[in-house]
């Protein structure tokens, strides 16, 4: 690898810090100790962002001539460089594979969906929105059933405990661990981890350096 | 690889058929032209299932030694063994990835939660919902986009193509196609492959099949 550039939202406002996608790339890369530098595009121009990430959306990684979106992507491009974020021989890798799908097309296909009704504070009850809480909490019981018997999915900390626990964390204040201290206690190991804690300081940072800015064009 | 074998349900009511996950597999298999075997496991013993597939689902895979569960890791573990389903080079293969996790990170995402409400037939609206509505709608106008420019998502036909377009036909009874062409010409395109004809005839036969059995056994 090249010089990484990590490319993410210019400014947010408070809500969303310390959930931005790039977390979750910052974090593997802090794991790896790569060395990276952050990028930033206008937070209220989409359509800038369309030839590097076709939803418009944050993050993606540079590397050279190869551009790479899609969070999971990255971490499997991440993860095929660096033999601390997933192994080289083909069962260990495979299972960090299970596990990455796991995390992003098993959990937080319920995950977010469901949390949307949180965000809008929304208590209306209806037949689809039983079958939503269903979906999340089913998937939820099995994950508590996974964790209470091993620290990391795929044996060593690898690039799926980033997605899961990522996964996980965004559900932490809504009472959905009450009962699963299995998820609990993982989501509380992860971000207990030095990387962890440096990724999510160096986004809070990055937005506040973007909040003086805004501050001092405005005086 | 060896043998492989490709494990789905014994049965299923007539609604799901057609869409049980297996179909990726099976396409998959299919454009590959791999030997496979179909393996069963009781549609009412998901417990059964806890070994092989951590929430108690279909499919999983297994070649030799190894079992895979995820239909993305089975994807990628195919399209590591087939060069028709994935390239070789890493520009290539970062390309495939990318659009993979889109198709079950960005696209079914909202897709799987929003047609829950339309398999209840639940017309109740609600903030939460209309989040939802938003960002399916927002995810499929940027595929509406891409797929107006290309023919499949990654340069040749691959497992990205798999995964996305039959997360999109999943959608295509539900109208939101009518205005998207590029979308609904995709579905046609890919639908229209020979190895997609074939895996859905065989999933259709597989349960056809498992009927007959049912009707004899109460005889």
């Amino acid at each position: 690898m090249t010089n990484l550039i990590l490319t993410t939202l210019d400014w947010v406002p408070d809500f969303p810090r310390g959930f931005v996608r790039d977390l979750r790339i910052r974090w593997a890369l802090e794991e790896a100790d790569l060395p990276y530098e952050v990028a930033t595009t206008p937070v209220g121009d989409a359509e800038a962002r369309l030839p590097f990430q076709p939803f418009g959306q944050v993050p993606w990684l540079t590397d050279g001539d190869v551009t790479i979106f899609e969070t999971g992507a990255i971490l499997m491009y991440l993860g095929e460089h660096s033999t601390v974020l997933m192994p080289t021989d083909r069962p260990g890798r495979t299972k960090v594979m299970e596990w990455l799908f796991a995390a992003l097309n098993s959990v937080e296909m319920p995950a977010v969906p469901w949390s949307l009704y949180r965000w809008a504070d929304d208590e209306t009850q209806s037949p689809g929105r039983a079958h939503l809480e269903r979906f999340l909490h089913g998937r939820l019981d099995h994950m508590e059933v996974v964790l209470a018997r091993r620290d990391w999915l795929a044996g060593p900390f690898s690039i799926s405990d980033i997605a899961m626990a990522d996964v996980l964390r965004q559900l932490q204040d809504y009472g959905v661990f009450a009962e699963r201290p299995a998820c609990r206690d993982y989501v509380a190991r992860a971000t207990a981890r030095p990387a962890f804690k440096k990724a999510f300081a160096d986004q809070m940072a990055h937005f506040e350096a973007a909040d003086a800015e805004r501050a001092a064009r405005s005086e």
